[in-house]
């Protein structure tokens, strides 16, 4: 047998009580399926005194991840803290500037300084690994990057925020709004200290923003993400997406166009009979496309202790057992800059439009989509009390710049009592 | 850049075809990934003049798989000629002999050898990788090898015979029986050519037998496995479950226990609602669960050319990266003898079971029950014109051995018309 591979873990909340849990658990195991035994030299979090439930005292403390990552006796560096920048990403340098493997589950740093860190990790000729940073439990940065190997993979689509699924789904169960909603969800802790990192689509984003990388061969381009999060989702949607087959949900979706990489995260609405339509709860599901492979699914936890430390450990038996790739699947410097291409493919939409009751008001709004090219795929006008027409409209697959031109026409005519909303439809 | 990686490739049917295919088509990006070019220096298959459409004049070609497999100018030899034994096997173990590393979607050989390959491959150095073997485009044998490698696996279970279950959701949509459904499939060119490796669950036993290997660090056991296939499902079994909330599904299930090691292929009742049960024609799927990632679900085409192909070029991808696991995921003179343990986790089990309609009867049954042990969960009877009444009994958690010790107990009360169908339920 080798030598033991000695981590050194910064962050020892959660995510990293979990990685120290399974390595004591499991350690004739991970010997086992490495042939290495697989140890920890040192950890650091912001308390020293805070029970954890874990024994740490066989472990040498530092104060600061820099540290840790610096110390001689640790062969992988293990960032748990989080945060794009700040001491994660400090310490991840420092790490690879003395040679030693990084395993992170910081997709924030990673959407945001992913190329620098993979030029870094690959001129140093060390692993830097995220397996943890996107879906939680599911294997999906090893199925894409390695298990879709031979693929142009040609899109990329995901639920990958657990908490805003469990938001949507929860509207639907009960009928109650988002607002009752959200603060349900932040009662029980499921959402970050700021939680506009989860509604705001932004969390979902770093992880798209990444599979996309290693997917399309491009550059990590988080800011070239089209992004809306799921404030605006109402439950009249809901139910009226429901009433045409359809289920709402926060979807990225990735694929490589003749006019550049659209990357979306927004509320789309999917066939209710899909397996990302029947999805519940906080459960994550990415489905990959590849021309070889055409289509699969992966299904899973996407946070939790056990679930992310499970991730974490992937990555460092992998790292054990020898691996060593490129980060995002091909070297850093060969990876693409190709411009955003924001909701360029054409698709059918959603649209709900509320009207004043008054005759030619329906014949109206009929017409400006024609002008505009959007044909009509299905229409259902619901009975009403009140003096404005609720309208649904599905549409054959048009443009988005088609269909915002129709709508612009349509504020013009007057019959709108307010503004339409329009939400693509995915067919996956 | 280092040396191309050269391909010797026997057998050059649907998946060979594709093999070749992607190859030729995607050298520029599996370079890109890999850092090497992917090559072919050599093929065969049975027949020579036969136009594949795919141009292979650029390879050597030669007349047997092992004049492939001893090839100088071969680092890989890809086996897509299938069978357990004969020319399949003695090609892979002439490579291993020569230090060759061996890629193959070749199951039955897997199941039945793949204990004394994995030592030839070990002991040689030499990677002998499969991911083709199993449930086809689905990277299921990277996600249990790799992606789960920090989990103690509690449970496997799967749809991994595509075949069968078009047959048994194909029976549900018309209404036919098996035999008219059989002849469908036949007709269609889903079948294999000896009919029995598909319906017989062999083919999906086979896929059971290497992911128990890989989850349990257990040798590889394909005649352990409780083996029964989908002959004898009825029309009225798939209505009659469908009553209840449940579809049948041939279900490969394996789990090591204080007993030994249960691996079952049988059909067996899933939740309508749940992943496996709305899982409809020849898609495959798995379910693999850890006591750290609780459950993932990977789902994706199991057979055909692209998928297919897809799964061996990974395979490739990996060895042209530098991975060189142990075949199994830890040395093979390591796994583990188990013995076998034939269905003794308790599970909730379907009993449908046909009355003489004589007063007193159904009280005989459920008398026999209680007195196995056996409790009632939910029993309905149905309406009928027949002086038989048919009854459907879903019991609470039993084990086999006490229901068995029921349904005789039963039979010799004189009150059943038929014998009684019993089906095991997993709750996954």
């Amino acid at each position: 047998m080798t030598q033991p591979l000695r981590l050194g873990i910064a962050g020892l909340g959660t995510v990293g009580v979990g990685v120290v849990q399974i390595v004591r658990r499991q350690a004739a195991l991970l010997s086992a399926r490495t042939g290495r035994d697989i140890t920890i030299s040192a950890v650091t979090a912001r308390s020293k005194s805070k029970d954890r439930g874990v024994p740490l005292s066989d472990y040498a403390w530092e104060d600061d991840a820099v540290a840790v990552a610096s110390r001689d006796d640790v062969d992988i560096f293990v960032e748990l803290i989080g945060g794009e920048d700040g001491p994660a990403k400090d310490a991840c340098e420092a790490a690879l500037a003395r040679g030693k493997h990084v395993v992170t589950a910081n997709k924030a740093m990673l959407a945001v300084h992913g190329q620098a860190l993979a030029a870094q990790a690959e001129a140093a000729g060390c692993s830097l690994r995220y397996e943890a940073a996107v879906a939680g439990g599911i294997p999906v940065i090893k199925s894409l990057l390695e298990g879709l190997a031979g693929n142009e993979i040609t899109r990329v689509i995901g639920v990958m925020n657990g908490s805003c699924n469990y938001i949507l789904t929860r509207m639907e169960s009960t009928g109650l709004t988002y607002e009752d909603i959200f603060a349900e969800a932040d009662g029980l802790g499921y959402l970050e200290a700021d939680p506009q990192l989860d509604v705001g689509g932004i969390d979902a984003a770093h992880k798209l923003a990444i599979l996309s990388s290693i997917a399309f061969g491009t550059q990590v381009d988080f800011d070239g993400i089209e992004l809306e999060g799921i404030e605006r989702v109402s439950i009249e949607d809901i139910r009226h997406a429901d009433d045409m087959g359809y289920k709402i949900k926060l979807l990225g979706v990735a694929q490589l166009t003749g006019r550049g990489l659209e990357q979306r995260m927004m509320p789309c609405l999917v066939p209710a009979s899909s397996p990302l339509g029947q999805l519940q709860g906080g459960t994550n599901m990415v489905v990959l496309e590849g021309d070889a492979v055409e289509q699969i699914v992966l299904r899973g936890p996407g946070a939790g202790q056990g679930p992310t430390a499970s991730a974490v450990l992937a990555d460092i038996c992998d790292i054990a057992r020898g691996s060593n790739l490129p980060v995002f699947g091909q070297p850093a410097e060969s990876l693409k800059s190709v411009k955003p291409a924001p909701s360029v493919t054409p698709a059918p939409y959603y649209l709900r439009v509320s009207l004043h009751d008054k005759p030619g008001a329906l014949a109206k709004v009929a017409s400006v989509l024609g002008d505009a090219g959007v044909s009509i795929d299905r229409m259902r006008q619901y009975g009403h009390d009140a003096p404005i027409a609720p309208v649904l409209i599905v549409t054959h697959k048009c443009t988005r710049a088609d269909l915002d031109t129709a709508i612009d026409a349509m504020d013009r005519t007057g019959v709108l009592a307010a503004a339409p909303i329009a939400l693509r439809i995915e067919n996956v």
